[in-house]
């Protein structure tokens, strides 16, 4: 059973938590979804902790957690916060397969998306 | 004459910072780009700075600055600090059209890009 746990940086401001958990529902209802559970999970300033994102996944049942920085930039956090925490969580599930994936900014399609984005109104403008 | 300024939050990793130079650049060569230019700054904690950012596309000859927030979430930096830099800028510049643009984060295609990159090795893995 493979699991998605999107990573985000958490504020503290609830509504941009809220959005994380509106992603990881919008992403279990997507037509090209194929993972058994996606959940997520903050870094800091919010909850769940990363270590409770791993722990929802194994409790329902994940043998194979594929964990999403949801980042733009490979700052500190995704080089070195992010892993570090993986591996404290690892030995606790010897018997899962806890694997990091490339963040958000790493994608190759990223520019086309800037452009599709920029110049829209913004929702909540100045 | 139209600008593009993208800003990000600034990173005390210059690797990070410079991913984002990078991607000014692709933008700039991208064949879908119609701006006449453009640049990038940061919130915080790396150079140059938002207002300076501004400055260097008004510099150039833009009478259009396009303020992009590459940001993921509308937490406060997208819902107040950038905006009240703005409201800052503007009246030093009272011939250039400012306008603050929706963050990267709203993309309603955004659920399809993470479904595309969760699971890519990561390039610096843990």
């Amino acid at each position: 059973m493979k699991a998605l746990l999107i990573i985000a940086h958490g504020s503290r401001r609830q509504a941009s938590n809220q959005e994380v958990s509106a992603l990881a529902e919008q992403l279990r209802q997507h037509p090209h979804n194929d993972y058994d559970l996606i959940e997520s999970a903050f870094l800091e300033l919010a909850e769940p902790a990363i270590p409770d994102g791993v722990a929802e996944c194994v409790s329902q049942g994940a043998n194979e957690v594929i964990v999403f920085p949801y980042f733009l930039n490979s700052g500190r956090h995704v080089t070195e916060d992010i892993p570090e925490i993986l591996d404290q969580v690892r030995p606790q599930y010897p018997e899962v397969c806890i694997v990091l994936s490339q963040h958000l900014g790493a994608s190759p399609v990223m520019p086309d998306l800037v452009l599709q984005t920029a110049g829209k109104a913004a929702i909540n403008p100045a």
